[in-house]
């Protein structure tokens, strides 16, 4: 692996842990700090479907996503991490209460890294978001 | 990249070929006989939603699929490719027509290699199907 691959990997973690506190807390500034100022991220469904751009709109996003899933969301199971020299794809499984609903999905979170910070990603869905 | 690494991700693009070849043409044995015995697939909604086990079943999906969308599903995008010494992921998008409706959507697919066979992969979508 070459020390590019690999500082990837290590910015890729450190962001995926603060991704997953704020999914689980509603805390979100420590993941919000890695996005570079021209960050991305694209969405699978509902008002923030597509392509979404800039930090204020993360900000936007992620408060939603906080509100919606209150009181947060647990990861279940990390089941794969894979990688190359600037992407970071995250397998996962993760479960908790939407609009008070029970919720259980499959979701893979791909992250572009850019030296110390994140400058893209995207998010797909495993599951039809009631069982795995 | 170790040889291991270098095999794996050799093994999923020959697969990746002939998965897509299967998408726009209808096409699967070859695809099919890259499985392995016991190959299981998870999907993201509709009547094979969830995990699917055997051969068999995966039979069933494809022949499904290249009926739901006859004439085929083009692939449009090829986004990243992503992996480690056991697993790829492919992040691409595809369009076509879905029981004859327009049909467009984002896809993540994770291929576990074992050998010079794919033993399981696991199916994202990543937009309502209906736009990028």
């Amino acid at each position: 692996m070459t020390q590019k691959s690999e500082n990837t990997l290590k910015v890729a973690h450190q962001a995926f842990e603060h991704f997953t506190h704020g999914l689980a807390t509603g805390e979100w500034q420590a993941f919000l700090d890695m996005l570079t100022d021209d960050f991305t991220f694209w969405f699978p469904m509902g008002k923030f479907h597509g392509l979404n751009e800039g930090k204020e709109r993360a900000k936007e996003f992620f408060q939603y996503v906080s509100e919606a899933f209150s009181p947060g969301i647990t990861l279940t199971s990390l089941d794969r991490v894979t990688s190359n020299e600037t992407t970071v794809v995250f397998e996962f499984r993760d479960e908790g209460l939407l609009f008070g609903q029970p919720y259980k999905n499959r979701v893979a979170v791909s992250f572009d890294v850019r030296g110390d910070k994140i400058c893209s990603y995207r998010e797909y869905f495993g599951s039809d978001s009631k069982s795995y």
